[in-house]
């Protein structure tokens, strides 16, 4: 049962087809490079041309300024006009910054010259941003135009806040969000369009997001490097320890032996993990993708538990003694790692720090004296799967692309989620219509027409299935 | 029963005792730093002064050009002038070159104007060079000066061979022996004087160094970076991977788990082992020498045993992923590790170094590459106690000190020992008069002037207990 109008402004948002991808390709031609001081300009002529956007589809709003880039935030108040309450409001998250697009020489056509090209799932859209973000978010704003059109207006009240920030580590996010959390906390529901679908035919909502827990590690044996001709095999070693306490990380089952690790990690539920096993996810294109043959990780667990329903750590950096060219009989003073581990919801960050810290100890030498720098403690997201929003979202897909959208898990973070949970109190849908294979941050970014296009009139549905909530 | 002339030659030299040293500041002024091409014409001005100085003592021959830095050969008949054989011949080597004296703003004193000044030893002589190797080559050189100024020259035929490029690895060294085999390979014995003594009061013989065998392994598992949210759990890490492998190095007492590696380790004579035990070896302050409490090492052996007559296997290097400030969630492609182990006499160099190869192989995990690149395979060295020249030492010192010397073994290698035995034939006698805490490489060099004083009684001694041979 969704809204009267929606087959109508499903019909909208096809013939308006070739309008939306000109637009698209209007905002992909702004090098909107937001780590590069070189290109503020266009990161603010981004901006303009967001606002502008919005305000022409009936917005109030526009530009805010940040200790950076803008924020864009609007509002439409749908049919909650004049205070009423009709219909829901949602909050619409996306950034409109791209990354740098070096090597240029990797690609094969301009970055910022949008080209629509053929491939093997029919037109496909190549430029830098053109999955991350811009032609994701697209796919919202064009819902709202089709809408709009249609109907004058979208059928729930919204609002709008894209990011100039996202690729440099979104630094004004959180005070932002702080700073106007009155404002942006009367939505109902956010929608974050940054995640993939399973395959072009196949919808996905993202629900489970990995956490993460980093740290820097050194250990220090002698004061001093000393030569390893006068002191080798005669006192601690600080590479030999620290190798020798990382060799214990995992057990041979791949279980992580970090104290109490696993004590809260709850398993999906049963129908979930079916629904996993029935998805088809084909490991071996996965593990050749990374130029690998052998699963790895965890006994007994597949690929997509692996990856999206279980912590794991990660050593992602290690350092030491003489690392140039040649040969040096060196005994350092310290060697180092950066550790991390991805964590599953029910997992307490500041717990797995202790335990970390409580592994190294335990199996430090006499001697050895450890230090421990966090840069990082966030927690896992689920996103509730039983609100009335999220079985919206999910009719809404089923509706527009005839399956059922695969319910996703991610193996990494996106914090804006988690800053929206804990400064909004605002839970966030993650449905996305990139693929897998978009090449984000690397050279000949892309994004398939039909994503886009499935992405439109996916938008324009939930929005109808959300007004009559 | 020494030469009859010894006494009379060592009161030469406690006569002559400050025109040793003056003459030892003259060379020590010279900043002759072998690996700054800026220092080229000092380097020169060094070998000039050695030649100029043997010249002076009777030698004939002088400099010889090599592509680096000149060799100074020169020899004196001795008692065997015309062919005649009535003593032995003696080969002395050392080194005229010096270490950078950086950091300079560390030193208390200009590192080429020599200083004497008062320390607990008595008289301390501090420079660059004045323990290695001038102050120590010095040593015999002033020993042949008092025996020229006795007897008219040496109680043994003589020969010379003084290298410029010992602190930049000796490039020349090997090609120049091989070169002049005929010339050099006459000698009966070598004396090498680049060791230090037990104590200030007891001298030593070094007859014992250890070999080594060094390796860079390289571990390869994704054939690019991958992002640790996205494979984290799933794929081979090599960090992980390598740690795990080197964290099996030593077993839990401390036996090196490389396959063979102890099946040729040859014990030292129980009566070696005893006159260990009974040096009064301080492990508390050699640990405290490199800010440590704990021994480590080999369960059931003593410190001295650990670093001179047993094989150790230390990590001198490790690197991979991110090694920069904060934090970057990567599972790199590659992690490496640089490792050398410290071979006894009795162990084969190649065969350790196989033992290696099988010790990676048999634990890299599935899709793990592993590549190997060796710097140096050399053997462990002993030098025959039993021997005439080596008795006649130990007599020698023992007469001159009233102690009878250390026999000490040296955990590092000292190359030119192995050389002149591999392409002279020749065997050296390790008798150095340097203390453990002469800071050579470091900031305020020094060589203690009663080791300068005894170092060359003892030689003019040795030289006289040789001529009875």
């Amino acid at each position: 049962m969704s809204h009267p109008k929606t087959a109508a402004v499903l019909e909208q948002v096809d013939a308006d087809l070739d309008g939306s991808l000109e637009r698209l390709f209007e905002l992909l031609s702004i090098p909107s490079i937001s780590t590069d001081p070189a290109f503020k300009g266009d990161v603010e002529r981004a901006a303009d041309w967001c606002a502008e956007t919005l305000r022409g589809l009936g917005f109030t709003g526009g530009k805010r300024q940040t200790p950076g880039h803008p924020m864009i935030v609007a509002h439409h108040p749908g049919p909650n006009a004049n205070g009423a309450r009709k219909a829901p409001h949602v909050l619409y998250y996306g950034h409109y910054d791209v990354q740098p697009p070096a090597p240029l020489e990797l690609w094969d056509s301009p970055p910022f010259e949008p080209q629509l090209i053929d491939a093997a799932n029919g037109k496909r859209i190549v430029a830098r941003g053109s999955a991350d973000d811009k032609g994701q978010f697209m796919t919202w704003i064009e819902a709202l135009r089709a809408w709009d059109k249609v109907a004058g207006g979208p059928p729930c009240e919204v609002t709008v806040m894209l990011e100039g920030e996202e690729e440099t580590g979104s630094p004004s996010l959180e005070p932002f969000l702080e700073a106007n959390r009155e404002e942006l906390a009367r939505a109902d529901v956010a929608i974050v369009c940054d995640t993939p679908m399973w395959s072009v035919d196949r919808p996905a909502i993202t629900w489970l997001l990995r956490g993460m827990c980093y740290v820097e590690v050194t250990l220090t044996g002698p004061s001093h490097d000393l030569h390893s001709g006068f002191y080798g095999g005669a006192v601690l070693n600080p590479i030999t320890a620290l190798s020798r306490i990382l060799g214990d990380l995992h057990d041979d089952k791949g279980q992580v032996q970090i104290p109490s690790f696993y004590d809260d990690v709850e398993e999906p539920p049963e129908a979930v993990k079916k629904s996993w096993a029935a998805l088809g996810f084909d490991e071996k294109a996965f593990l050749a993708g990374a130029g690998l043959d052998t699963p790895h990780g965890e006994a007994n667990r597949s690929t997509l538990e692996r990856i999206w329903s279980r912590p794991a750590a990660d050593i992602n950096g290690i350092w030491g003694g003489y690392t140039g060219e040649g040969s040096k009989t060196v005994i350092p003073s310290t060697a180092s790692c950066k550790l991390s581990c991805r964590l599953v919801p029910s997992q307490d960050p500041m717990k797995v720090a202790s335990g970390i810290e409580a592994f190294f100890k335990a199996r430090a030498p006499k001697d050895a004296k450890l230090s421990f720098r966090f840069f990082g403690r966030s927690p896992g997201l689920k996103v509730a799967t039983d609100t009335p929003y999220f079985q919206a979202a999910e009719q809404a897909l089923g509706d527009v692309f005839g399956q059922a959208p695969a319910l996703m898990g991610c193996g990494g973070s996106i914090p804006v989620v988690g800053s929206m949970q804990r400064i909004l109190g605002l839970d966030s849908l993650l449905v996305g219509f990139g693929l897998e294979d978009d090449r984000l941050h690397s050279p000949n970014e892309k994004f398939e027409l039909a994503c886009l296009h499935k992405g439109i009139r996916a938008n324009a549905a939930i929005l109808g299935q959300f007004a009559t909530l």
